[in-house]
């Protein structure tokens, strides 16, 4: 057995080894700044009754999955916290193919990394489907690909590599293909802080037993590390989950839990729009940058990622090694989120220096 | 498709919701204090920089895997940093089943209840093999049971729920059929820090590429919900192991690697016997209430549970319930582990009143 396994990790290893300055754009880390409440979250957890320290409860924190569902306007019981999106990413996807209706999985081209990876290794079929040229998938597409072996769609929105969001239409059309070929769609939304388009909703809004959706807190409260995400699960396939969740993690680490849910409490609005602001400027910054320079690009209607696209320099990983020796710019290969974008690089805007990047960019291929 | 689940968060949310004094030994909660270490370095990670907040290398912090591997004496290589031991032994168990030469595991009765789970999750199949009379597997009887279906061995020492300790022939002898039948023995070596007899030995000490260890910092650290655990998985079995891991969980939680890091540096060895000593005190208590009651009970030889056998009154849920009800001790039944120890109850020897327990429990037979 052999699974795809994404390889952020393994240029992020190579941006770190190689000499000189490289300014690193490869994965969606954060650099700005928690919630101050989280940090107070955590020193106050450091000092915990000793039985504060010992296992949350399976699902999750009762006050967390209570401040969770309220926000999300679901039951309680519906929510199980996870180690990150990761993890309930993991658990929504095979709860899709535990059912033994089929063994295939739909998902976009160009994909978030994680989903191939995570189909193979839980013993599905990827089917592809590429995005429409507002980069997203569009239900027509994905309903025209469905067929008795679709177990699960899963989709990412705003959408990790290309930035495109789904509006309520195209949740709702893609729901409808989810119920008529008996299958579950998986809707990824960790990046809904993230929507610069006012168009984005979530797959909640459209009421039924084959949806679930997964999220986490750690775009929305700039901490990847501290892995504490949800996914929401509809009634009659909550309880299978929350036994692999178990089987798997037996819970999720109780010092993250209660840090973010003094976040959730504490934190005013004010703190997730001056992020979402700071990203758009970042972004019009570098595509501005990359328009100078006669580069294509997608401007995102959502998340912190722009791809761009270089004559005569495709996305490869050699291609991607050559950009960090001879530019000091570590970003992605397109190749590593399908075929439809092999074409392009991939950067993530997590750096203040992100026009500094362009214009090297610019420089290179100018 | 249907898992079997533990049943400890079921029961200690009965004891919990139970009215009266309910002196809760259900789950293996540790009530004693971590190492001060630890607590610092929760403290100290709440001020981390941002960068430091972000995902953590998905096979672990190196300096964390580094002061592992020097600690058991392997290769940084071999060690992946886990959500605790549960994960690690859904990782190794996983290892050992995909590599398509048989879905049986075998396991000891009594079992530690998250195995029978895990192997059906992972699509193997449970085989049994009773315990001898004190209370471990013997190699011979595992031989006797193991075909070409059987793909993994695990094992659990010192032992929950009995108490067993493997020596290093039975070890030994353990690895050995392991080999022989193109197994993988998964050794989960959570209590390692419980020891009484003196006799433990661990897997690693035997050299082979059939084995994998599984441990944690939940018991020995007293942090069950910090979520730190790890796997020590020979060479050509780790990168797949840690494909899995990544297509899991992603990474493990970052401010709980770091506050181990620096309680394993900084923690004198007096920590760790102390409350050695404190568990053993306990058990001894806890032990001798039960014999001037007149209950059989098993005198664990590690870890900190102690089984019990009470005439006319079998381990099952409806009687861990009355237990509760009617005597505010709150223990688990003995059919959670297996048919061997069916009429028996286990209790989690986790609070100063133990003694206070057993005399309860005398008093309800006497």
């Amino acid at each position: 057995m052999e699974y795809t396994t994404p390889q952020f990790f393994h240029l992020t290893e190579y941006a770190n080894q190689a000499e000189g300055d490289v300014i690193d754009m490869v994965s969606g880390d954060p650099d700005w700044e928690p919630p101050e409440a989280l940090r107070d979250g955590m020193r106050e957890y450091a000092d915990s009754h000793v039985d504060d320290l010992q296992y949350a409860p399976s699902d999750g924190l009762p006050a967390l999955r209570e401040e969770i569902a309220e926000r999300r306007n679901v039951d309680p019981g519906q929510v199980i916290v996870t180690n990150g999106a990761g993890e309930a990413n993991y658990l929504a996807m095979a709860r899709a193919l535990e059912r033994d209706v089929g063994d295939e999985v739909i998902m976009a081209d160009p994909v978030y990394t994680y989903y191939p990876g995570k189909t193979q290794m839980l013993g599905g079929t990827e089917r592809f489907v590429p995005v429409g040229p507002d980069d997203v998938l569009h239900p027509d597409d994905v309903r025209e690909a469905a067929s008795e072996d679709t177990a699960c769609i899963v989709v990412n929105t705003p959408k990790n590599p290309t930035g495109g969001v789904l509006d309520a239409d195209a949740m709702e059309g893609l729901v409808r293909v989810a119920e008529d070929y008996d299958a579950i769609l998986v809707s990824d939304e960790t990046y809904d802080h993230f929507d610069y388009s006012g168009t984005f909703s979530s797959a909640l809004s459209v009421d039924s037993d084959h949806r679930i959706v997964s999220s986490s807190f750690s775009k929305s409260m700039a901490v990847t590390g501290v892995r504490v995400g949800y996914a929401v699960i509809p009634e009659d396939l909550v309880d299978l989950a929350h036994s692999r969740h178990m089987l798997t993690n037996v819970a999720t680490n109780r010092q993250g839990q209660y840090a973010v849910l003094k976040a959730l409490r504490e934190t005013d609005p004010d703190y997730y729009e001056a992020n979402r602001e700071l990203l758009r400027e970042r972004i019009d910054a570098f595509t501005d940058a990359l328009e100078r320079a006669g580069a294509e690009y997608i401007d995102p209607d959502g998340a912190f990622y722009v791809m761009a696209k270089f004559d005569g320099f495709p996305g490869t990983m050699e291609n991607s090694k050559r950009l960090i020796d001879e530019t000091g710019v570590a970003g992605m290969p397109g190749e590593a989120f399908g075929e439809a974008r092999a074409d392009w690089h991939r950067f993530a805007i997590v750096t203040p220096r992100a026009i500094e990047a362009a214009e090297r960019l610019a420089e290179y291929f100018g």
